[in-house]
């Protein structure tokens, strides 16, 4: 933690003051110097991150102290901005922390990867890891609304009790289970037709033998693998994925949100509407102080978070 | 080798006696009970594969003797048709033969797998390994065709000449060099945009790092594995390449061509229209005697074939 003067903004600049920090796995790659499709932090600058933000000053014509923005402020208590980067957000439509969340880069990455790469058809069945979180959330309810059978993978049972009782997945299957394949076939009965992949690792062993012919396999995210600093023990599986890949036809498909920039406005449209219409929730998982990021951040990597995990600043002093 | 009684055809059959019999990689998997898109062939059952066969009687309206149809006769001399997998093939059109590579299954598989799965644009890289072989020879003259730069992989100097001099492919590379995968790097300046993979094992480890952001990889073929008996040893390289997967946006999408039969009268109309104007070229490598096939078949998964591998029956004593 560093204490220094807040910026100044010069002409045409923004000053923010932070008032949510969305904290995400991808943050993981940036801390990293690993080959990934964006340049790490550098050592001594704030790790990146989308915010919900206050103008607190202005020399901007279109922003005005007093209003919030969405931002990518970062890990810190204020920043500037050529208002670029920056849009205006309505606290009278929805709460301004759901641009983090349902409404924001989360939100979209599971609109556009379960319905640009997953195609769930009626009927078929969908599963999702991480599934209490805000990508999986959504990726359970919007196959549920398209018709689909919504399986979770979740840890514990208050998350899996909560994807069923509250968001309407079909079933729920708890991945810290000793039994956990077993569990997940039978919530699987006819197989797996979209797996959408957020963690990796154990899970994905799991759900591997239940893909079925033409199974489609969105690939979001490896949570389980970020911290890995080396390849797991043999046998080399890579040969028995691809035997699969060929003889089930199926399809592996990396993706980043930013890809499918845009059907930006089909997703606000879309999940605006559903949100309005009650036909989806989301849960927040709030942490006060900029302090516990670090401790809320790793702890998210481990999945001990219930809910989008945002950091809420403090007021000012 | 059985030796019994020709067939008598019954009411609505035809007798068929083979001409060519086609030798395909696809046929390892029959013979192999291991889970896979087909039935294995039972033991005591010849051998399943397309022929090009003439038919020698008939009791069916629709075909008379003399005239030369595409059959599923198999590893054998004579078979019975009702006709419905029957095909009546022109010989002033093209070469019978041609019914079972360029113009056949292999013709297909290249043109749709490349062309739907593929989708390669102007100025990209395709790479396709067993590039020498019918389907091979296709995807990169397809590719060429498309305005793309196709690199192939083949064993030996004379199929590496025959693709650069002879099909037009911008470079050829051995993967037999013991420096191969620094020759393939240095074949794909620009890195590999997509990858048709017919082969598996180290050739797949060769492309797997040169895999630009956005490649695709139709998954056609693993010839290199239809061997096994285990899983290579590890490290577990799965990880390693689901991490390629998202952060470098890869597709991998298995296919096998009856799943694009819909695609058929388009295949017919543009390659056979390449073949006529002379824009695209193929090669028989023709095998003398039914008695030659298993050794001809076991020198197919070893590359032994140069061009479309065919078996043509020895003519009636």
């Amino acid at each position: 933690m560093v204490e220094e003067p807040a910026p100044e903004p010069g002409a045409g600049q923004v000053l923010l003051r932070t008032k949510y920090l969305s904290l995400d796995p991808y943050m993981r790659g940036r801390i990293s110097d690993a080959k990934s499709y964006a340049e790490p932090v550098r050592i001594g600058d704030p790790i990146v991150g989308r915010a919900v933000s206050d103008v607190v000053a202005s020399n901007h014509p279109d922003f005005r102290p007093g209003e919030v923005v969405l931002s990518h402020a970062g890990w810190q208590e204020y920043a500037v901005s050529d208002g670029s980067d920056l849009r205006r957000l309505d606290p009278a439509v929805a709460p301004v922390s759901t641009a983090l969340g349902v409404l924001g880069m989360p939100g979209m990455t599971a609109y556009t990867g379960l319905l640009l790469i997953g195609q769930p058809k009626p009927g078929e069945t969908v599963v999702v890891a991480a599934a209490s979180g805000p990508v999986g959330s959504l990726v359970g309810q919007i196959a549920r609304l398209k018709g689909a059978r919504a399986v979770g993978i979740a840890g514990g049972p208050d998350k899996c009790r909560y994807l069923v009782e509250e968001l309407g997945f079909a079933a729920a299957v708890d991945h810290r289970a000793p039994d956990f394949p077993d569990r997940l076939r039978e919530a699987c009965p006819d197989g797996i037709d979209v797996y959408f992949e957020n963690v990796g690792g154990e899970v994905w062993w799991a759900v591997f033998p239940l893909l079925n012919n033409f199974a489609r396999v969105p690939v979001c995210g490896l949570v389980a693998n970020y911290n890995d600093t080396k390849l797991p023990d043999g046998p080399d599986r890579t040969t028995m994925v691809m035997r699969a890949v060929l003889s089930r036809r199926l399809t592996l498909r990396g993706f980043i949100v930013t890809d499918f920039a845009d059907h930006a406005e089909d997703f606000r449209r879309d999940v605006g509407a559903w949100l309005r219409e009650g036909q989806i929730k989301y849960r927040e998982d709030v942490v006060d102080g900029l302090e516990n990021a670090p401790e809320a951040f790793i702890g998210l990597l481990k999945g001990r978070n219930f809910g989008k995990l945002l950091i809420r600043m403090s007021p000012e002093p």
